[in-house]
């Protein structure tokens, strides 16, 4: 079996208020949180550029700053979210900041994410029985689709392929089979608990779901989320039949383990890859797994 | 096990040239599909208002005109499309027509569909790998959802909700929840097979990845759609798991069966109905089981 690729995704939007002050927020400590993580396991960052209150920042120099500082201070693989500034601005200007940085060395990320298709992202506070937004939804055309995917390719970089549901993972195998993607497609499965409705729920069934319609034939490396909810229910059943990890603060503050640390949350999973025999990919080993260049 | 519900789904906006000329068009036609589907077990009718050469009605004097006629000479319960007029109109706009049909007893349909989220809806052609449109997004808020619920309830017809996929499953969980559904709900799963690729694929493993998200602890009454595919593949694997079927002209002109008519397909289900020991409900029947008054 390929060795595990552990994804750190330190912040998303979460607030430190939400019950975890070890969200990070300025570049300086994103960088030092990459730094961590890394050496705990980890092979990829996933981030958000955040004001120092923890408001989100859309600047691309925001972005610029904090690639910048993760890659002079380690060789872990960078993947920042794509800038939307609404939920439906046009491809380009969600793409913007990392094609500019894409074209200098110091600062080139190495993944830029396509969520799939369409979804509503209202959150539903199933305790209370309501929702706490009522318009939000995220819209990502087929030619928005196809935008994001031949830049992404033609500034020399891995997409990362969200997929929500079962069409979003059809919609991946159609770009597969129109040749807009490279084999091994990176396919993450973003799972939703006491958040949005539009994923899958974060249980077996609801992995087991996504794994059923992975395309024919087809080459894919394919990892997980639980967007709101604690991911070591499936880790180890991720981790036996070959997926990869995606965990972090940035989806779910972990009370369970009390106050943890990113890096806290990527020891622990490769304990559990170590536990079940399987190593886990320095970020060299992961560009390898994932035909990078 | 209750009766089975057979919903015949005569028209879309399948045209005649595609291959079958006995798609219906105009009012008298499909007033007189609906009493053939009705004499064949349909105990629902699901129509689009179509113009005399083909092309889409979005007039709601078309839609009064077909259901006046359809009441007229059938007990079948009728169930009209809402007339979008573009993917991303108001929900007033959308519904308009069904709620000043609503108040007129001759003209009062039974149900109005509700897609329970949004999803991209451009046309796949695997074979030439290419989509044919690349700028469709259906598009359904929350609050746009939440409208319709709202409204359908208080004109007195069944919300008819359509499921494309696990998310929008667990939004009608949630809708249940929230009291806006009134239980049994009523729920369609719209597989999607060489059209558009954001429902599940029209095989078992399609279904079943629905069922397994059923709303826990409530009651609720499902249907199947093959939307650009053929049904019969699952349908006696719907009817002994105790659903409903949709069919029609409307999702595919089944070529495999020559050229049927919409009630030779009605008829087909019914005959496998009575294969497997199951009966078939009436349109009075219908109404006890999904408890519309």
């Amino acid at each position: 079996m390929r060795k595990l690729i552990i994804e750190a995704r330190v912040n998303e939007y979460m607030m430190r208020e939400q019950g975890n002050p070890h969200v990070p927020y300025s570049p300086q400590e994103i960088a030092a949180d990459a730094q961590a993580c890394r050496e705990a396991g980890a092979a990829i960052l996933h981030f958000h550029a955040r004001q120092p209150d923890g408001q989100p920042d859309h600047a691309a120099a925001a972005y610029a700053d904090t690639v910048e500082r993760v890659r002079a201070s380690s060789d872990i693989l960078v993947h920042p979210t794509l800038g939307y500034v609404t939920l439906d601005a046009s491809g380009e200007e969600r793409l913007d900041h990392i094609l500019a940085m894409a074209k200098d060395p110091a600062r080139a990320p190495h993944f830029a994410p396509i969520d799939m298709g369409s979804v509503n992202v209202d959150r539903y506070n199933a305790q209370a029985r309501r929702f706490e937004t009522t318009n939000l939804v995220y819209k990502n055309s087929t030619e928005t689709l196809v935008y994001f995917a031949q830049n992404i390719r033609e500034a020399g970089m891995k997409p990362y392929l969200v997929s929500w549901t079962i069409g979003f993972t059809r919609y991946a195998g159609a770009f597969l089979d129109m040749g807009l993607i490279d084999e091994p497609a990176f396919i993450c499965f973003c799972l939703t608990d006491n958040t949005f409705l539009g994923g899958h729920p974060g249980t077996l069934k609801g992995l087991q779901a996504h794994l059923d319609f992975l395309p024919a034939d087809r080459r894919v490396e394919w990892t997980v989320v639980n967007f709101g909810g604690n991911l070591f229910s499936l880790a180890a059943a991720i981790i036996a039949q070959g997926g990869h990890i995606s965990i972090g603060l940035g989806d779910y503050h972990y009370p369970e383990l009390g106050q943890p640390t990113n890096a806290d949350l990527v020891r622990r999973i490769a304990e559990i890859a170590r536990e079940l025999g399987r190593e886990v990919a320095t970020p060299a080993e992961a560009k390898a797994i994932l035909a990078m260049t």
